[in-house]
């Protein structure tokens, strides 16, 4: 038995309640913030949460089920602080993750967000930027408005969150356009910070809430970080050898874009004749054409970037269970949150819950 | 003799001398502040803050003479607090002021600033986004990193004026697609939070530093808004009729694009004839022809919008010297601060050393 072992049914149950119930908790105060906001600026955050349509009637459609909140309650309950108690990091926290989705899809040039056109593409660029930026500081007036002790260092670990997310986002651009010769795992876990960044300052918010040790505080930051490079390998993953209907993501698009993954960075890394083969191919000046990215995959596959990534993001949850088992909270709410980590890469199954049976390439390990 | 009467000459050379003085105080720190950034996101900065070339070259041209930083550290010393207390204030006031620029020039599809091409047309629109965002969220660490009893209400004056601004742009974009018939000059005072927002959180923050009086630092926020107000109109007014080469503006360009400015506005609302013909051509579909601008800036000033205008910036710059004699700090600096304040609105000297002589039109008041 490992820590990854597939999630118990009734495991799957207690974390879907506790999501549930954080996301209760978490809402209203979401709401009064985004309510408070320029009309305009208004309109467009509650429409890019999924909470309306363009034109301000309420949307039937799904919401977040904002993790995020649940990451932060339960450090806070982790270390013996209540759930109001751990709130404005929770909205905190979903407003920074809005903050960058506004952005980085702008950025990015991401039309389409579960299924509905993005904000800039229905409201415009500059009118999306600005919604952005109101996000933002909304979640830093929270945090620094938090009284007590709690106040300044709950406001530290949302800025340093957000200095990661933004110095991650960067490290991802110069990614995008990195010669295939002179990319490297390290440029890739540098720009994992734009998930782990905020996956960190979650935790750490909600202990820092709670008076958490500040020992206790960064254990928890390292778990989270762990888990966020795990996620983003396992997209990497879903990407080229999942199933588009469960991901709702394209197919392949990371490939059509360019996108410099841990499978594609560790098959070219790879030192294998497929690997040469891979580099050759996404060299040339002309972008693979839709037939053949299927072959492209599988190239990379036979190069071992995909055993190298199931190996990778493997190493990476299992260390985060470990760090958070030895952070030093309370049982109850640690287990949730552990049962919360492997729930978040459960549609990953196929690699969370078995070793590996490729040989390891070479260069391609962690 | 009132308060606006031009400055003497030792007065501007005292200006001079503080503004350089604080400049030099502030740098070092936002220095270190930009070259902290990811490289990518620090050369953005540094073109963007006329520091080096786009290549990164340093560059021979003029930088800004920081007048936020100037605002910060006047308040302070007003209340007794040293220059290197208000130092955090200072860069975070810089650092905020340059997001806004960042962020606005992409907004507003500016695509020169101070001569030279703006961020997002050297570097890219996300890009020059995500460095806005690292230089917000650096301002905000900055302030949130300053320990003692002023830090949490530090934070707090920096994430009020923030919140401001992004009300304000949000109030102007509103503004530029209001209807001839619906704009009052309501509107123009709520877009003007994007100018005073952060002049009133330079003052706030500076006192805060010192531990001034929470009354005290208020008004000097209240002073600083009121200066903002006065410094939007002004620029209203001077590209309507003031010298471009003065300015380093288009002559007309706020007509061009059709941005319903102060004078514009109360022109409007000015119950005259001349407003009518004026609503009548704005109101029209087809943008006004080169040759018409000066035409129609002749027409606003006939409705009386220009002496609306310059009575209405009077005002305000009136009450901000007024309130800002009131906040109860030490003469020495708010005698420079009260310079100061005039000094940014010296190259408008025709109308802050003059009563206007026009009558006063109906609706086009405070």
């Amino acid at each position: 038995m490992n820590q990854t072992e597939v999630l118990s049914a009734p495991a799957v149950d207690t974390v879907r309640k506790t999501l549930a119930e954080c996301r209760a908790a978490t809402l209203p105060a979401l709401r009064t913030v985004v309510e408070g906001l320029h009309p305009r600026l208004a309109r467009i955050s509650a429409y890019h949460l999924g909470w309306c349509r363009p034109d301000g009637t309420p949307a039937d459609g799904r919401t977040g089920k904002m993790l995020r909140a649940a990451l932060a309650v339960l450090a806070a309950r982790a270390f013996g602080g209540s759930t109001a108690s751990a709130v404005p990091g929770a909205v905190a926290a979903e407003l920074v993750h809005n903050f960058s989705l506004l952005h980085d899809d702008l950025m990015d040039a991401d039309e389409l967000r579960r299924g509905r056109p993005t904000a800039w593409v229905v409201f415009g660029r500059g009118p999306a930027v600005l919604a952005g930026d109101a996000l933002l500081i909304q979640a830093l007036r929270v945090v620094t408005e938090v009284r007590g002790t709690a106040g300044q260092p709950a406001a530290g670990a949302m800025t340093s969150a957000v200095d990661a997310i933004i110095q991650g986002q960067a490290a991802d651009l110069e990614l995008d356009g990195c010669p295939v010769d002179e990319v490297d795992t390290d440029d890739y876990l540098a720009a994992c910070a734009k998930t782990s960044g905020l996956l960190g300052g979650c935790l750490e918010v909600g202990a820092v809430l709670a008076h958490a040790p500040a020992t206790a505080a960064r254990m928890l930051r390292s778990a989270a970080w762990d888990l966020g490079v795990a996620w983003q390998i396992a997209d990497d993953i879903e990407n080229l050898w999942g199933d588009p209907a469960a991901s709702g993501k394209d197919a392949y698009g990371d490939l059509r874009s360019g996108k410099r993954t841990y499978p594609v960075i560790a098959a070219l890394r790879s030192e294998t004749a497929a690997g040469s083969r891979l580099a050759a191919r996404l060299s040339a000046t002309e972008t693979p054409a839709e037939a053949e990215l299927a072959a492209l995959a599988r190239l990379v596959e036979e190069a071992g970037g995909r055993a190298a990534a199931e190996r990778t993001a493997r190493h990476y949850l299992d260390q985060a269970l470990h760090t958070l088992s030895r952070a030093g909270g309370e049982a109850g709410p640690v287990d949730t949150l552990s049962a919360l980590f492997r729930h978040v890469l459960a549609r990953h199954e196929q690699w969370t819950t078995r070793v590996p049976t490729a040989p390891a390439p070479k260069g391609a390990a962690l």
